[in-house]
């Protein structure tokens, strides 16, 4: 039996149970709102993991790889969340001649013609999302700018619909700013649905999404999807906006103790950065995580002890009051609970997937573009 | 005929006349002070780099997977820098049967007793240098600490000698604290060698450390070998403490222009933390440089524009001293010069190595443990 002393380390580890328990939690929620799940597989970029949790429905991807990757895992419907570069559109067109359903996005009137020039001389629909700023995060039309309806005029029948994301709401401090941000975001992509039905043009998608607006969010009126991803695994980051606690995060990785330094009460592990990835998410909430908190090898926190040093391959365990660090010899395991676990994830080419101390499973990860 | 216009963005972009001309840099200095290089292949991980710059010489590894990977390739002589875990003497067994001298390092009597425990139990000799610190920045035992020479002691005809990292070098500020620290590096190898010999001990291996020192060094008399392994790229954190100029950074990711948000000044690019990582060395400089300087597609810089911002898959780009942004159309080609080599060459599973406009050859890249 593999359990969870096998595995050389550091690894990552994925509990089963807390995946389930997020899963059915968003499902219960968005089922109760009537709105279905896009599932954005861009934090876990594995097949086992949608397959999981939403067997073979709607997904968003981060990249064309994932896109190419989940195609041919029987994924059918598929939305390429990130501006598109023209230069991608040939291995879009690949994809839709095979049959997938996959919509692209764009915010740009030299998109649209980029776009609409493609389509009509490959004699192919290729349907686009315009992409909808509702908090300055990222990209995007306002949602009563006259562009939303030249763009969605230049697009003719490729336009099937809008689509926005509350990518601020990460940084929401209070629950009534996490509520305010889903109902902003819903707002901000009805508006601009009727934006685009005012001019007499079609708009069937209405798509919002992010993990806190989708758990925040209470009425969904005129919202044909919502999106949302990291809620599989949550992490710190989401645990310090309240969106979860530190007991539902499923993603851990283990780490092994290499070394000790009494002067400085410091614990050396075998966990760098490069299994933890370089992102502080927490570092701009009001309690900062430094690398990530630490758990014992089955995952109950080692109260008052995080990470808080990484070279590549060295990780710092240190206290955050300056008590004296735990006992713990060369050779003990622990976890590290990450900040972001779409960073932290991505240093990793597998899961190991846990239930109690068994191994169960290993899962692949995909990554590159 | 391959151009840097021909593979999908964001991928990674190996400069080939900057890598040659930094590792004959490195190769003539330490040729003028008479000491042999022990090449770090953390930062590249890429048996076609260390080929070109040091092929079949003695290595450095931060991981085991590197070891077996470099050892499959023809290199014999592994140094893995990395305080052992006593679980992962099995995996340094199997090479060391296969006739690979693979070395390890540790600084505690823990670690001393199990590997000595090991090798015997093995009918093995486990070739091991004690980690002494030089400076405080990770793990090590002091260079006159009476633990030096039990650990000595327990490892018998395992000890090989010593080694240091002058890890604080990063952070170094002029030319004088570089030339101090690499002084000071050096002495305390050397104190720690005699430490040992002076209670009979043998030291034959006296290693020393880090790409500013190893260029700062001007005597490293008693030393056996120097590590590096950034310099063959190096990265805009080495270019902030004046190790090399920006003109001398051989790894960069190339990116696409996918938006723009005149409203904030802002440039999008397909190039986010996926493809250059969260590390924000520079940071801590004098001059910040966000997420990395940009050049075009040539290599160019692109004067005052930088990346400020980055989500997974979007990168955003503005101007420190709020300047307009560039005129730089959707589709545009980009490279960002990355704060970090080690952590964005991470990102990556392969380099395009270039040669002017001219895509010369792909080299894979390792990663996991």
């Amino acid at each position: 039996m593999t359990t969870v002393d096998t595995p050389g380390t550091p690894f990552a580890l994925v509990d089963a149970d807390r995946l389930d328990r997020n899963a059915l939690r968003l499902r219960d929620h968005l089922h109760a709102l009537g709105v279905p799940l896009r599932l954005h597989v861009k934090t876990a970029k594995s097949v086992e993991v949608a397959d999981r949790v939403h067997a073979g429905g709607p997904i968003t991807v981060s990249t064309l790889a994932e896109a190419e990757h989940f195609a041919d895992a029987g994924y059918r419907d598929i939305l390429y969340a990130v501006g598109i570069d023209p230069h991608k559109l040939p291995r879009v067109a690949t994809l839709l001649r095979l049959g997938v359903t996959l919509t692209v996005l764009l915010d740009s009137l030299a998109q649209a013609e980029a776009l609409t020039r493609f389509a009509r001389d490959g004699d192919l629909r290729v349907p686009a999302l315009v992409e909808i700023d509702c908090d300055g995060h990222r990209g995007g039309v306002a949602p009563t700018d006259p562009a939303l309806v030249e763009i969605g005029r230049v697009l003719g029948d490729n336009l099937a619909g809008v689509l926005t994301h509350a990518g601020e709401s990460y940084f929401a401090r209070t629950p009534q700013a996490l509520h305010h941000a889903a109902q902003h975001e819903r707002d901000v992509a009805v508006t601009a649905a009727g934006t685009l039905r005012g001019a007499g043009l079609p708009c069937p998608i209405v798509s919002v999404g992010s993990t806190p607006t989708a758990h925040a969010a209470t009425d969904l009126t005129g919202v044909t999807e919502v999106r949302a991803g990291n809620y599989v695994f949550f992490d710190l980051v989401m645990a310090g906006i309240g969106v979860c606690t530190t007991d539902d995060l499923a993603l851990s990785v283990v780490v092994t103790v290499i070394g000790h330094r009494h002067d400085k009460n410091w614990i050396l592990t075998d966990g760098g950065w490069m299994a933890t990835s370089r992102d502080r998410g927490t570092q701009v909430q009001a309690v900062d995580q430094g690398y990530g908190l630490v758990t014992d090898a089955h995952g109950t926190l080692v109260p008052g002890l995080l990470m808080t040093g990484a070279s590549q391959e060295h990780g710092i365990l240190s206290t955050r009051d300056s008590q004296p660090v735990p006992d713990l010899p060369i050779g003990t395991r622990l976890r590290i609970l990450p900040n972001h676990a779409c960073a932290t994830a991505a240093q990793h080419d597998r899961y190991h997937v846990v239930r109690g101390a068994t191994v169960e499973a290993t899962w692949s990860r995909l990554r590159g573009w």
